[in-house]
């Protein structure tokens, strides 16, 4: 298990707010910037160098900028530079650690999710830090790692004119749509091994099993973690009221926070599940236990006396009138199988064969 | 265990808010849509082909249009179409996996509740979903499966003129009411069950009791996740002020709202009485290990210094005086009764026989 | 345990609201109605057949009317009829399964209590529902069975001025007073049974103590059950501003509410306690296994070597010196005498014997 | 464990509220009422025999009353009518179990508390209730038994000359941060036993171990019980406007609830710690088992082959070719050692020796 | 484990408030006492003797007095006089064992928080007091141990222009961020100790395992008391409207808010962590004394039957026609095999082996 619980966020302990240091793991290559922009008419969509080289254009059109890494600090400085962020936020999107929240600031909103993928190879949940910025004409979403999680939402801008006649709030929506439908198809892997495990652990229990639910038990921690405090966000942006969010797309996303309860439900049911296979775990290896404690036992209690009787017809004293009887080896015989017989049948009256 | 806690959502994740795709088992029957319309004086009972038939016929009648299976896309479209649904409404229609909720929309508001039936033979809860709209005079009732749950409901409304006279609302009270008072029978069967297994686990636990506690600790996980949001919902109707609900029928949704509260107090109490089933189950299992041990114990006490004694004696030493001793057998025989009888005194006095 | 955690909802299942079905266990006797009217200065006392008989006489006097039974659906109809009653109110008397509850109608409170009685002959908790209805110059109160739990009450009207002088909230607050007072003495009596079991645990644990743990945690849940509401209802009374509570009674309604907060953290207390109680039980369990287990190990431990090295000197080679010896029958007593010294001495360092 | 967790109401049940019986441990010793009267200029302090001799001397005085005893009714009684107290008030004085509360009385405040002793001799906690009672120009003080709780508030009013100049409130608050700042030294003593525990514990984990741990656990239990509704009292107090409480005091209040939070915040810790405990004991009661099983196994396994082999060499078979054989003995002798080594080689690989 | 859980306080029980007694460890040092005096143009840094020395120098200056070591009364006392400090300010100053709060007097906020370090040699968790004061101009920190926890601060106020343009509140702010931040070194520290554990648990669990997982879920425990009650300290800050506090540093404050909650979240996370461990340690116990049991009663179940049929040919009959066969020996060498081979391959389809 190489993934850390705790983010290591010492080495920016006692630095300036408002530092740029990127927290997250070093990557090599050069972060791509992504713009897309549109009315309900038309649509550009390009790749440029630096978010310097980005000018908004006021007016009717949408921008989506989106950018693929955050390894790089000055990328993240000149995207701040660019749409005039507060150092805070530029801070927040570096350290790649942070819980999802939502913050409102003058002119946007900032807004930090967790994108969480299971991993089939590790099995293994990877959560990534997503940063949206939305703004009266823009939406920024700044990702750890390049994805097709938006591939999506890029298709429908391109075909339907629907989403295209909406406002940027709808596109910040949008991805966050995504970003919780994705949540489904996590859970979903991550579910069915939860309940082929218990299958197998029914069937047949053994050490590995306890391993791999402690595993599960792991990972589903990690993944409430990761969800529990979207809920607050959501909540908040489907009922307060900011001018950077229509009424419209306040039903919509009421929608996804209630597809975030459901996620939320789906987290609490799989761990309670595990919590009951641990139990059912334990209570198997005492059974079987108590399955081997008896079969040694009726062994010993049978084989026991028996031995002793063999013994005590293998002494050496030399009065020994038995010894000298015609039927005393068949007696003695007899008498063996009469207290195994008795031994048996006293165990089975006691149910234990 | 075939059924999943965890519902597959994955084959929508990513397409557009109020794509309609039905997510529950497919079925191959056409639904059947049930108009009853009626007033204090008349009411009327068909079945119509498509939802695109029906004409609301506005007035003082009140319609109810009921539809049994939701796994045909273009039935749900027409009754969307036909009463002006919204597209994420038509969209909850068809994933038939939704928590409880309560949704108020521009001149309706749409419920979802969870049917829940037990089916004796798999010993499963199945769970099926109900949307609810009810409009100003119309109520819509969309189920999954075809089912006798309503037919209380159909016989009131022909006979008695009572409920004919009231609005719509009542009649939506008075379909909630159905459900929830199915929620009774499936925990009495289920509450029946888990008291069977008691009396079974107290007289006689098997490993088999286990699993069926793990069985049942797993229904009842499943009942509570589909009861437990509608208590918010009956809460928020029996007191917000929704034009659509009269104060009248907010009396009769309090007492909904308390038969939910029973049921849930229900569900807890037994969850609680399993927690407690487990715990003796493995008291009991660690009680008979130690019934087990001591009997091996005793046994081996008793015959290992015998067997050894009778050892002795059958060394092959030439100058051992014992064994030439005229008493000496009876002797060895008197001193192996003296040693069982004092160790099982000792037993004795520990209580351990 | 034969009484039912679920009790019988079903066969209401489906029916109308307001439907009249008694849901309790069928009793044969004809119910006994007994009305008491007051003012200051004198009382009535006396028994009618049916409440159809009774008129209500406004004015000064304050009457209390009190069924002893509620399995006779006719009986309940007729009183509903006299003090004009809710169908939903006469419905929730006769399902005697209620939740405690506080309900404001126009007119009057209803409310619903229950009454809890240890049978020290079965050990089990009883519970009965009282349904009170307090208007304003009456109090009904319906009880299950006839008892004696108001006499206290009735001899202090017909005694004492005082209370005579107050109006009809007071008595109904002397009414609940005089439940939640029995409460305390079911709880002594639980009380006393739980600790007397927590001494025998402490001094000789058997498996019989540990069904009887899993008794009191299943009787402790039900009377939670059965207290934990009234708690918001009582809360409610002595804070709303109802007509038909005066502020007065409001100072002893808030002390009830002490009364039944401190039945609640004794309830509370006694459950904790009766988990420590199966947390020492298990643990005792394993305690006495081990010392089991180190009779078996030190038995076995000791016998083995010595039956093995009688084993050897039975064996019947032609060429073994030893048994020529004329010391080598001592000798070998010696040396399992030494074995048998030093694994003692084994045993005793560490600390098994 | 004599004290009970459940204290007897049960002989007021069904009496008349107000009705004064006294329901702890009777006692034989008189009461003692001592009154201590202050200004900023002057003290006195004296004994009166009934409080009816004592006269309310209005004006700048504030006067203490304190009495050390409360189980003979007259003398509570005595102290009611000189002060006017409600008969709700009375009652709670003499039932000698309630719960931490505040209540606000028309003229003055009635508080409850529960003062806590640490018994080092039975390792039990002695709760004992403190009523008080805070008037324009009076306290009240009504305890169980004499004691050395409130010389420290004493002597300060003898010496200086500041809380002399302070209103009744802060007398008040003087003699609730005496009893608060108690609970400290009897939750130190307390903990430093069970922290010796927890050491002993880790050492040599014994049976008796286990029953002090269930003990303690019983201990904290009761102290929570008493302290937790206390948290509510302060916070009450400290914000609530009453006409009886200056803002001045209310800082001091806010103290003293910040060290009840302290309380309970140690009170949960060491509960934890004795959970932690109990877990730690029973692992380590399943090692021991582990060792003692290892230690049988081993001895088993090695001895069972040889004293087979042995068996093999003393059989009576006419033809054995082996026993003729010269160096028979010594080869069997051998193998024997072959076995056992064998054996013992892989008990090591396996890590058990 | 020799730090307390439960600090003591007895020794200031009875004692007036705002007595001034030092309730940590003595210590001989004389403290420091730092001021450095700021503002947007120039900074001056000074050690002064005692607080009397120094006077308030109003204006624009903000100036920031640091003491290192509150165990000598005087200087605290000094301090006190020079800033005017409530009483109950310096008693709290003094009591080193304080929860963190805030509290709000006239003209300064006072502050408490905890400071945690990790000490590497005994894995033990330090906890030190920091108190802080902030006014309109000046912020006093009052800390047990001269520390480096503030270095970074210090070189900012040399270097930075843009922090001393700042007002006192945001020096205070920035101070409580150094607090917050170190606990992630801390919590760092204990999450890879906690992390390499549980690896180790799962290659090798071994007695000592169980001791370290019982410390390190104890301090655990300490770190949670000592950082939850800071939760609401800083809710409270970042959103009261308290003239000392700026709208423009209140944003900064729910940036600490947000790491506390960050810190809370992965404390409860290796929590759980710690709690599976448990069970998976008491599992992997369970696990290994069934493959003990396995071994044994492999082991005896083969060799008793064995042991006993050479018994039998053993004994000394003189009739056992057996013994004379000339291929007596083979045969039952022979049979033994036979037996030997039936039980294995029965313990082969059971699983054992």
């Amino acid at each position: 298990m190489a993934r850390k619980l705790v983010v290591k966020r010492g080495r920016k302990a006692g630095s300036e707010p408002g530092t740029l240091i990127h927290l997250g793991t070093p990557r090599a290559e050069q972060p791509a910037i992504r713009v897309i922009e549109y009315d309900q008419h038309e649509i550009s969509d390009r790749l440029i160098e630096t978010a310097g080289d980005y000018r908004v254009s006021k007016g009717k059109h949408v921008a989506w900028l989106n950018v693929d890494g955050v390894h790089q600090v000055e990328v993240v400085e000149a995207v701040g530079q660019a749409f005039n962020l507060h150092p805070l936020v530029m801070e927040d999107i570096l350290s790649v650690d942070q819980r999802p929240k939502v913050e409102d600031y003058d002119g946007y909103l900032y807004l930090v999710l967790r994108i969480l993928r299971y991993d089939e190879a590790t099995r293994e949940v990877q959560s990534e830090q997503l940063s949206l910025i939305l703004g009266d004409h823009f939406v920024l979403s700044l990702q750890e790692l390049p994805s097709d999680l938006f591939d999506g939402v890029r298709s429908r801008l391109e075909d339907g004119r629907q989403i295209r006649s909406m406002p940027a709030d709808y596109l910040a929506y949008a991805l966050l749509d995504a970003v919780v439908d994705h949540y489904f198809l996590t859970l979903e892997a991550l579910g069915d091994e939860i309940e082929a495990l218990e299958d197998e652990l029914i069937d047949r229990p053994e050490p590995a099993t306890l391993k791999r639910i402690h595993h599960y038990k792991r990972e589903m921690l990690m993944f409430r973690k990761a969800v529990w405090p979207l809920r607050e966000v959501l909540s908040r942006l489907s009922r307060d009221e900011s001018p950077l969010i229509s009424a419209e797309t306040q039903v919509f996303l009421r929608d996804v926070y209630d597809h975030t309860i459901h996620v939320m439900d789906t987290i609490d049911t799989l761990r309670e599940l595990l919590v009951g296979m641990l139990d059912l775990y334990l209570s198997s290896v005492s059974n079987r236990m108590n399955e081997v404690m008896k079969v040694l036992t009726i062994i010993a209690t049978v084989f026991m006396p028996l031995t002793f009787i063999a013994g005590v017809y293998g002494m050496n004293f030399e009065f020994m009138p038995e010894l000298g009887w015609r039927w005393g080896y068949p007696a003695v015989l007899l008498l063996m199988l009469g207290v195994s017989a008795a031994l048996l049948f006293t165990f089975r009256r006691r149910g234990w064969i």
